[in-house]
């Protein structure tokens, strides 16, 4: 290939304006945002957008999905792997750097349709030397073993020697600017070269179940479609595995540099084999050639946003950050592995230890299962494949069924911490696995939505079932029959708001709990009516027998639903309504509400005030169960006393509101959500991107303004309510067998055409 | 002990100014300089002034001297240690650096009188916050495996944590900042606590011999004389070892941060005994209290200043810089090791790998031998035990007795590589060890020169002697008998000065072979008059003959020694004269010669110009076989020939000027020599201190100004040439069994004091 072509080649593949998301200047107080932002994911593998060259303020994390280790730490968390991303070019010893160099020009652009992240760097060294670099990364989509960076090199103004140096950094730790957190949850096993012709190769293993990750890598240089890397070199320096090379171009030459990355686990490949699988990957991605790799990643990226997209007439920014969210969302999800999860911070920072929290089925979920059935499917097959680790987690905390884990990793025990440090270096007793049980109604209702929305019933029938039944008998253990009031109650319970901790009967799981033995119920009924014989089967699994669902129905009909007497407004659990009183009444310029006076003298959890949607999650979720009127007057009610503390709390704000038609707020908190990350809102993109957050912008702008609605049935209906900004809206949705492409124009009317 | 008292204790340490070298501003570009300027060193080990917390730009190497290792490389060098300087203090995650902070007040300081590098900091970070730093490191001369670090931290306007992370650096490698050349000398043998109470033991061995150093450190925090450190953690991260802890201050509160280090090697003590050794050793350190040895440290450096100081009255800087370059002679030199040698950038950078050259005993030897008589007894003692192999050398070549090598390590073999690898990558194929014999002639003249100085019989008759046969003998298989002209050559031999390589009968190169010869008959003839016992066991020990005497009589009388017919002017060597003829003719505002227009137009090796004094190094060490007339016509000569290539030059024609009556740019050279690592006047103070040049100025000094001679029956002579700027000079100097105290006056007289 020609370099020039090649440069062309990858140029021509950039998308337009409406897909990239930019970064113009380099500032270092930004950079660790920025590697949150640019993180490029695949679905098998996960990379901050850390610069290849390396820079003082940097988390250079490299994930695997399910590639846990604990250690001296609390909790399994996602292993940072040796960071195979490292290119530095010098000009003889002098690095060509952005914190070395005076910037001409500096460019990145995520490019969100084909998830590729572009850099144009024009930089002029202390002796007045001017160098262009120009390429992309890529994490292939196509192959997801595979890591591709392009860079096209010109001295502008100068010819001579360039050096490149090709690293994978195997000193990497987890919490590598925390002091007091730093961990290493590796150990190195080899470093060395690749093969006879060069490379790098470093294999580790993660410190307790001795999992062997190998990442390989080669890097080439080209002119004109000839081969000019000179004296290779390999280096390996303690866990720091390094390629040497230089290339002599004369002034305004390019030089095209290559850098061939492939990554295997033991989960992947025999632990003997996972070297020689990594060089034949590489062997067999220098065959190919990296632009067709890079053609056929574009092309899989296109065929993901044929069904992903939303495009949104009216406001492109806002699009474009809608976009942003979808796209982290669905590079993360894998099509693939029904071992993992996607973390509350997916693959793009380290925060919560990589975890699957209830944000998954209740922030994330429904996004895969209209958009990605397949990656639901596997979310789902997750949960039922650590159903039994649930069942002892419940046996543990001496309940019956299956209680799931308020974190969750590989093996799904509970990876949420009795004990944590904090940053003060004080031990904190940390509550919430404690109390917060809810999390396994959200399982529950997982599988219940996604049932409704694929029509799964292969998978209902033979995994969601079986989770329905333990984590009803969960929920049964659960509850504890107070004799003198004839009802039964959940006490010493967290809800979803956890500014109170611990309550008795809080109503949002207690509603959940009953949802849950009853919903199982209908559900056996009508597998018994359809298919008597998997009715039978499963009764014989799972032991299920008259007495219990006798005592289910009791549990439903007598669980405690504290309300407010003779008006409509449940009671957020027991005792609430005795609290001090207190409304919200001052809004910043965003509309985004102020911390009332009172918390100066008072502890938040002696007020009414609440963090998150609560009852109002209640709403949003089990609505059917619910009048108009009651959402009305609940979310008024609630919506005046919720500050908002948690990212996962305005979008079901906003949809509940529109469905009961307070659209006020509404776009105000689908915009917050929308750039949470990308202006760094919440002050903490630098440890990764919200994924729940993305999951509830794209549930405002389907269930909220476009009003899609499913009932239990799996039934849809569409009822817009469309903001004033808006000219039409399109979008794409899987809805049982069918896939249907959904206009909706700015006065509310609608078309839904069949496209499958 | 209380923190303030503490306090107060070191800063009273402090030197006057006179004594100081200070760094008021950190510049980034500049850090490297000041770390070759700020190393350590105890005649042990060395350790670059590289700062505690890391910088961008840093070589933070850390030698033990002897400690050498070649891997791919092409010679024997220092490795780079595991650097135990690491000490990082932070607010809640924020380091508390001067790349990451507001620099209120920033000062080093080198106290050269008493080895320790002082260091004071306030430091603002990005939230205002104030912090104090105050402190010191030293390298114990007292316990030479003791390296001492001392900060009081002071957050002067806020309270709280402030955590500390205590660091030995194993990743360091050597060339860190030339990726063509880095190299990684050492393997990990063990990262580990240091004991059941905490600390840090890193491990490593050579990759070639597997030479084990273990390297351990504690850390320890204390206010008001109380242990105050908290949630004490170790961490090992690979190639890092990493201490943690806590202390809680409030506003204007004091703690005082000590790290202990110790280090030992396989040389020091058994392999399995390393680690148990350095426990004991940092025990004993703790026990004793930094300060007790912080204080017998500065009485060790007292009795070496005693006897090296050199007060010049009339320019104060001038003296505080020949100060500082003895300080770095002095504190590289062993009194209790001759197994090593110094090296040309001391243990203050790797550049020439730490080897010894002929800098050793024609720059370094004179001080040493005059002022530290046991560590220049060492020097030349490992040259002695450095003889099978300069006699191996020799076979290899095709010589007799004992060649030295032009570059010498550890194990006495040529270190200097017949190929190296240039900074563009090619190859380049280098003759200075093949043609630079003179080397072996320095050898010799190192013994003479130490013997007449110190009258050190017993070295001379047991060791000496036997090099100097071996170097004879060396010298009469080189020299070649050419019938037809009767008379001995040397051909294809290069001399110092290096630009005409190579050439046939370099004079220096013969007469220093001649005198050689002679010399050891010379004292054979003494020693058999004076100890006939000892005169046959040295015949027997060596198989001296008759005829070998017969043979050296009859290449002495016949060498070949070039002159110019006619007149005074020796020929640099054979056709010299038939070059291209160029004299100097401008000089900058310095004094520094201008390279002739002619060099733009014919290479410097076809003309007469020279890099170094050739013929004046000659004429200044065997000064005894020319008249006053024939010093004079060729000083001349050559004076206006010499463009000062090398560092080895200057003092040289300054000694010989002065010697001759020309005193027109001795000073001029002293103040260049004595400023040129200083003011970085060579361009290359980042690769480490310039030792040669370091003995060069000391010459300049005492031999120069002081006019101080020796002729080689010992007798001292004293013909002072005080410059018009001084109005006294006064040293020490051991002279045999005297201790003399020298005052020389603005008017040349003087005094001699015997003060032994």
């Amino acid at each position: 290939m020609s370099s020039d072509i090649f440069v062309d080649k990858i140029r021509n593949l950039k998308s337009k304006e409406e897909f990239i998301i930019p970064e113009n200047k380099y500032e270092e107080k930004e950079n660790l945002n920025y590697e949150s932002l640019f993180a490029l994911s695949n679905g098998y593998l996960g990379i901050r957008g850390s610069h290849e060259e390396g820079t003082k303020s940097t988390l250079p994390y490299f994930f695997i999905n399910g590639v846990f280790d604990k250690s001296e730490t609390f909790m399994r968390e996602l292993v940072a792997l040796p960071n195979p991303l490292g290119i530095k070019f010098y000009i003889e010893k002098e690095l060509i750097g952005i914190e070395n160099c005076e910037i001409l020009k500096y460019s990145r652009e995520l490019d969100i349709k084909n998830g590729i992240l572009w850099k144009c760097l024009i930089l002029k060294d202390k002796y007045g030397r001017e160098t262009k670099i120009e390429g992309c990364r890529f994490v292939s989509r196509k192959n997801i073993h595979r890591i591709g960076i392009i860079y096209n090199l010109t001295p502008l103004n100068y010819g001579g020697i360039i050096e490149v140096e090709s690293e994978t950094d195997g000193r990497i730790i987890n919490f590598l600017d925390a002091p007091r957190f730093k961990v290493k949850h590796t150990k190195l096993v080899r470093n060395e070269k690749l093969n006879s012709s060069g490379g790098n190769y470093i294999e580790v293993a993660t410190r307790d179940n001795e999992l062997h990750v190998g990442v390989g890598s080669y890097v080439e240089a080209y002119k004109d479609e000839k081969l000019i890397l000179n004296n290779r070199k390999f280096n390996a320096f303690g866990e720091l595995t390094s390629e040497f090379g230089d290339v002599t171009l004369e002034t305004g030459e390019v030089a095209t540099f290559i850098k061939y990355i492939s990554v295997f686990t033991e989960n992947d490949v025999d632990k003997d084999d996972i070297k020689l699988k990594s060089e034949n990957e590489i062997t067999g991605f220098l065959n190919q050639g990296i632009f067709e790799e890079l053609k056929e990643h574009c092309l899989k990226y296109k065929s993901m946003w044929d069904i992903a997209d939303i495009k949104i007439d009216g406001d492109k920014e806002l699009n474009k950050a809608v976009r942003f969210n979808i796209f982290h969302l669905m590079s993360t999800g894998s099509e693939v592995n029904d071992n993992i999860n996607v973390g509350a911070k997916l693959l793009t920072g380290e925060e919560y230890g990589g975890h699957a929290f209830w944000d998954t089925e209740l922030f994330m979920l429904p996004f895969f299962s209209y958009v990605f059935p397949n990656i639901a499917r596997n979310l789902e097959t997750y949960r039922y494949k650590l159903l039994n680790a649930a069942k002892e987690n419940a046996r543990k905390n001496g309940f019956k069924g299956a209680q799931y884990p308020w974190e969750s990793a590989d093996d799904g025990s509970e990876q949420c911490p009795a004990y944590t440090i904090e940053p003060d270096g004080s031990c904190y007793r940390c509550y919430v696995a404690d109390y917060e049980h809810h999390v396994t109604a959200a399982i529950a209702y997982g599988i219940y939505n996604y049932t409704r929305i694929t029509g799964d019933i292969d998978f209902f029938c033979n995994k969601g079932i079986y989770i329905l039944i333990e984590t009803a008998r969960f929920w049964a253990s659960r509850c504890e029959y107070i004799s003198e009031k004839d009802r039964y109650e959940i006490r010493k319970v967290t809800g979803p708001d956890e500014w109170h901790e611990p309550v008795d009967n809080n109503v949002y799981t207690n509603y959940l709990a009953r949802w849950n033995l009853l919903y199982v119920k209908r559900s056996l009924d009508k597998i018994k009516a359809e298919n008597s014989k998997i009715y039978y089967s499963i009764l014989e699994e799972t032991h299920f027998t008259d007495e219990e669902s006798t005592l289910w129905r009791e549990i439903s009909d007598k669980i405690y639903l504290p309300k407010m007497e003779g008006v409509n407004i449940l009671e957020q659990f027991e005792g609430y309504f005795k609290l001090e009183d207190c409304i919200i009444e001052k809004y910043d310029k965003n509309d985004w509400p102020i911390r009332p006076e009172i918390l100066k003298t008072i502890p938040v959890y002696k007020t009414r005030l609440i963090k998150q949607a609560d009852i109002v999650m209640l709403l949003h979720l089990l609505r059917e169960e619910f009048t108009e009127q009651e959402i009305k007057d609940n979310y008024y009610y609630y919506e005046k006393r919720t500050l908002h503390g948690s990212s996962l709390s305005p979008s079901i704000y906003a949809i509940t509101g529109l469905k009961i038609g307070d659209a006020k707020k509404a776009y105000r908190y689908l915009k917050r959500a929308a750039f949470i990350d990308l202006l760094n809102l919440q002050k903490n993109t630098r440890e990764g991107i919200h994924a729940a957050n993305a999951g509830g912008v794209w549930q405002v702008v389907i269930f909220g303004f476009a009003g899609v609605d499913i009932d239990e049935a799996g039934e849809l209906s569409i009822k817009p309510s469309m903001p004033k900004e808006w000219r039409s809206l399109k979008f794409r949705l899987h809805h049982r067998e069918k896939l249907l492409e959904i206009t909706v124009y700015g006065d509310n009317r609608y078309e839904v055409k069949n496209i499958s």
